[in-house]
């Protein structure tokens, strides 16, 4: 009996032939493939999510086994049924890492080379330099998360002779790391350093973590940088902290509400670099993400275990 | 007798003393110093140039010896006055290597992670997100002129996988470098590039390289970037290739004419970053700046001959 891998998104042929490859027993669907409710029977394990499956595949002995997240946090997806149904759930932590690093160096170098007020004055077709320009050795940088992303970006920093300061659960040291502390000294850390980026998985701990207190502590000099997730951040005290530049500058890829509605106070702000969610996005990730894919699937079929990037329910990352 | 090192504006204390301690008949002074004509007679050393220098300093029997440029290019330069007159040219090329390629590598990393268009959107509170994203890895980036900038930046683009292509005066080869071809073959090179960023010195031989072909020729989905001189850039040609979008994209940080007048056409275009002359600025630039100084100073009063990045006077770089 053909059992379903059932897909949010479709993959390149190559993909779908290595799975074949792999295992002839399984076959990869997208939903429009599943005509009636008996094919649903036959999904042992999903790519990706969508909300209507909720319904569909979540229920007492339902046949799902499996779910390989698309993204590295999990925080919108279902955990508590799939613990209760017992369905394992792989994230694809590290896929994003390079892309989101980048992302960060890009902002990091453009603030360091005075490229936003340059951008600024160009609308007003302003030949004007700004007042000061730094190397990236000059910055206290403060990587809130040593996960996959953060060591990545330290490793940058390293290169271009920085060594930034991590913040994670414990406190456990991180190779290119200059120190790291758990997360309750964040505060004390954030109040030192010049940038803070936050890179943490949504949980109960990081809902609304910077708040107006926190903005407040901040040196007034400092950025700010988001590409966590956004409900991490009180977007109100974002919004007023850098009205009243209480913080100089920050950069937000992530937000509580997405898209970010047009009216939104943020966007007639001065003192910000508003993306639209794009710092994952990332180049051949197909040939990443299906890495990952192909090695957790191979165990699957042999132990029924997982080797990569097992998500535990229970902490949600 | 003192002698008079005379500079076009002032260093910190410690420098002064530091030349005080390696020769004390040496003064460093500012033009206000310099009260009555005599005064400049005494005149051996520069830091920099002024226009105005030239009717005191340039003659017959001039005692001054040596003109240690601030900048790394020497164009605006009177250079066959220093010949005529047996003065020595030293520049400051290297100083502003980590500066500039901090500048290129933000520009590159801007455009691979889609932030032009982001931050095009953000002036109209549009949340889109570009079509594609970029790892360095997937460019083909020629570099014209390997000299110290484009070294440092081939440093980094192999940091992150990318091996650029070099153009130099005779195609020798350079550490850092895929390949390097001679001047001559710019054009062939160009044409398979999705980026060329001109480093160049401003000669009767790059005097309006880059012209209305040379940009014809690029690829249409190329950048082209300018941290060399302005005046090695057609400007109208250029203003004609982005507006006809037969290349996708310009980061021009130096001119023809400077500042860039408020009505000039290219501030109207879209699809050009605009810097003014900021690549160069480097921060703790007064120490990288005296360290060149003070060892071609030690030289100069031992030997006097000079030891860090003398100009030939005849190339002009």
């Amino acid at each position: 009996m053909t059992k379903y891998i059932l897909s949010d998104r479709s993959f390149r042929d190559e993909f779908l032939k290595q799975i074949q490859k792999i295992d002839s027993n399984y076959q990869f669907v997208l939903e429009d493939d599943l005509t009636n409710s008996e094919d649903w029977q036959n999904v042992e394990i999903t790519i990706g999510w969508k909300k209507s499956w909720d319904e569909k595949l979540l229920y007492e002995k339902t046949p799902l086994k499996w779910v390989q997240s698309i993204s590295a946090g999990v925080d919108y997806l279902p955990l508590d049924q799939f613990r209760n149904y017992n369905i394992k759930l792989t994230n694809s932590s590290g896929v994003h890492a390079q892309a989101i690093a980048d992302h960060l160096l890009a902002i990091l170098f453009m603030q360091n080379r005075g490229f936003f007020s340059a951008i600024e004055n160009q609308r007003h077709a302003k030949w004007e330099m700004a007042d000061n320009y730094m190397n990236p050795q000059d910055l206290r940088i403060l990587i809130v998360g040593t996960g996959k992303i953060g060591q990545r970006l330290a490793s940058y920093l390293n290169f271009f002779e920085n060594q930034p300061i991590g913040i994670n659960t414990n406190g456990r040291t991180m190779e290119d790391f200059k120190n790291t502390f758990p997360l309750h000294q964040l505060e004390e850390q954030a109040t030192m350093s010049d940038v803070v980026i936050n890179i943490l998985p949504l949980t109960d701990d990081t809902y609304h973590l910077y708040n107006k207190e926190f903005f407040q502590n901040m040196k007034d000099s400092a950025t700010f940088i988001n590409v966590g997730r956004g409900p991490s951040v009180d977007t109100q005290a974002l919004h007023q902290a850098l009205q009243n530049n209480e913080i100089a500058f920050a950069a937000i890829d992530v937000f509580e509400q997405e898209p970010l509605p047009a009216d939104h106070p943020l966007w007639s702000l001065k003192n910000i670099l508003i993306t639209p969610h794009i710092s994952g996005f990332t180049p051949h990730f197909q040939k990443k993400f299906m890495a990952i894919f192909f090695d957790n699937f191979t165990k699957f079929i042999k132990e029924g275990s997982l080797t990569e990037n097992e998500v535990s329910l229970a902490s949600g990352y």
